[in-house]
């Protein structure tokens, strides 16, 4: 996961375009497949078995706080490091369990985005580039999950479920199959109303008809939970967010190229909203918190919107989501706003993008390729902030509701601070 | 099917507006669902062992000419009614293989729109008003189909392989899940891309998953035939359209109110296009054949385009196909056009109908109900023609490119004069 960093001497040598063309033209040929489904402790390299990962820019355990906070602990209960809660914080504090970042592992969490040893994983290669990504599974619809910073017996049961029952199911169709081709996939669901962050309903489908061969093989074999593996996948639109943010993350990986400012991650803690730029390897540009504009499920107010975390912004760094939102429109009820706000926003992120991409195109555009691959000198000449869709968490833990965000000014000012002190003025 | 029609002493007494609003009522209040697969001989009222349906206002045999006659000639091949094309010709002509209009038995035809008695047919109950339709089954992607005027061995071929493997196992299935929904069905497919007349990507995958739960039992029974059924529905985007245009029948005839001058059916054949009125019965005004704009498959002229027949335009009838375009703009690829020409369109007939779906709706136009309801008057007055997304076939038969017709003014002209004598003045 490392990557070679230019050092000063190189200054003189760089041409930033160049170097944008070229992170662009490894972004766009990017060719993701799921080819495995296996447990975090045997596919995430260096995983360890006392280690809790979780979103955003890495930060020592004592600065996470409120629901992020809550479910690395429960993350640490559902693994069984820990007996209680107060067990659980001692081990943190002592370091006998570890927190660790996702990214660090080539993998990308939902929300708070908790992994543990024993959770499944979806493996996504890139066949280009040889690369891998990773993603855990969705918890299902229950506003209550890990991922949005609750732990309790009804959480720990479902997690349970996926563990024993969905993804044992899920990866043997997946590997019957020989694996799924991601972009192709991907790129049918932009012509079906879905932008694959906050809207997955035809991807999730188009995903169970691809292993639909393998799994009437099963079905026919009497193999158990087939059934109701099946029908958990056909009523949950979001089954596929995970997959298209694992693909979005071994997409991303593979831009990597000394010089270039585009931005090649972007995720939030309970801190503040960071960036990666493909030029200058694995370091963070952290922000405040991104700024939001959201509608909220019933019952819930602005005031209870907190942050825990979040890396499916991963999908925007690869020109899904927000900026393919012209193709969603039907999320104006999901997460609010009018379909000329959504369209005028899509276009908006042509004027910070490097390109366009040559297979996520948006019917309502004529077919134009996605706004694609973020160039961080692109969003400081012209004020314009990338926009995300995401789900809201509510302080007491729970999603209480969607929206769209914006990355924050700051990161990209001190992204290409350091550009500057690494490469010379632009 | 016979409809009892207002005598010219009720004239006095006709509200049309009254009547509209009650012809509307009853189509937006249509509740189709699908109950089953049987025979056209089983379930079609009236039907004839001897009898060839087809296309379009009904004619005497000798007034079918060029793809329709050979598809009626097809058909009696089929059918094992004649031993070769002459044989059928001579048994036309003699009427011992009788010709019907596919509306006269609840049923509506694809292009040719052939039926003969064993072919299988989704029977379709208006719950709300407890009428039937019906509609046989996609015979394939291959260019060359008994509903383009094509017959020979491979046609045959492909029809039986539906007669005898897929019909059975997808009527096993509904009739295991109970039936199946199709308004919100048909309501979802819209947010993913589709029109359900040209464009049935989404429906298709959705009424998949639908029967799920009873395909799975079945291939868990080891049931012959149901992983190469699930397949081929898998792979067949078009497999919904005889569905939704099942349910597009079974809703319009929901509408008759006398003295109403909303369309009730739209339908053409070889010789001309022709609409019904909600308010007149069974009687069928007839117009020269629809004016197209079209994109043609690669190797294909303009001048090889022919009319064959074709009673998808029910789907038009009840809001859905042209009159929700802006929900597919994808079509502009498959029969040509720009996202914004199909944009205005689809708004245009705002103006030619009477009210708003209330549960198809267009996210592009902030969820408002798709145009339903056609008013001859309206049509009349602002000179706007009914549009349709349709197929077009070639002179030689089979399908040769898909595009947008418009109903030739004609017909509404003559629905009103007729209108006019039996009711007197608007």
């Amino acid at each position: 996961m490392s990557t070679q960093i230019s050092t000063d001497t190189d200054a003189a040598t760089i041409d930033i375009d160049a170097a944008n063309a070229e992170a662009f033209a490894r972004l766009d040929a990017a060719d993701p497949w799921v080819i495995d489904v296996a447990p975090a402790r045997e596919v995430l390299p260096g995983f360890r078995d006392n280690l809790v990962l979780t979103s955003g820019a890495p930060m020592p355990w004592p600065a996470y706080s409120g629901g992020q906070r809550e479910a690395l602990i429960g993350g640490a209960l559902f693994e069984g490091l820990a007996t209680d809660r107060d067990d659980a914080i001692a081990k943190f504090d002592s370091g006998v369990i570890e927190v660790g970042g996702c990214h660090d592992y080539a993998a990308v969490g939902s929300l708070a985005g908790i992994y543990t040893a024993s959770m499944p994983v979806f493996v996504v290669v890139n066949r280009t580039h040889g690369n891998l990504g990773f993603c855990n599974f969705y918890e299902g619809k229950e506003p209550r999950r890990l991922n949005y910073g609750c732990y309790d017996d009804g959480v720990r049961d479902r997690l349970r479920h996926v563990n024993e029952v969905l993804a044992p199911v899920v990866g043997d169709a997946i590997r019957r199959q020989g694996g799924v081709a991601l972009k192709p996939l991907i790129a049918r669901a932009l012509r079906m109303g879905d932008e694959v962050h906050s809207r997955n309903a035809a991807a999730s489908i188009l995903f169970n008809r691809e292993i639909l061969p393998a799994v009437l093989d099963m079905a026919g074999q009497n193999i158990a939970g087939v059934r109701e593996t099946m029908l958990h996948l056909a009523e949950n639109d979001y089954f596929f967010l995970r997959l298209s943010m694992a693909a979005a993350k071994a997409s991303a990986d593979a831009m990597t190229v000394a010089g270039s400012t585009l931005v090649s991650a972007m995720a939030f803690s309970c801190r503040g909203f960071a960036i990666k730029l493909a030029g200058l390897g694995d370091t963070w540009f952290e922000g405040p918190p991104p700024i939001h504009q959201g509608k909220l499920f019933d019952g819930h107010t602005e005031d209870e919107i907190t942050w825990m975390g979040g890396e499916s912004p991963i999908t925007e760094t690869v020109g899904l989501g927000g900026f393919a939102q012209a193709c969603a429109l039907s999320l104006q009820e999901y997460q609010g706003g009018a379909p000329e706000v959504m369209i005028e926003r899509n276009q908006e992120m042509y004027a910070i993008t490097h390109g366009e991409n040559s297979t996520y195109r948006i019917p309502l555009f004529s077919f134009r390729g996605t706004p694609t691959g973020i160039d961080a000198r692109k969003v400081l000449d012209t004020g314009v902030l990338p926009v995300m869709d995401v789900g809201l968490a509510g302080r007491d833990g729970g999603q209480i509701g969607a929206g769209v965000i914006r990355a924050p000014r700051e990161c990209f000012a001190d992204a290409m601070a350091e550009h500057t002190r690494r490469f010379g003025d632009r």
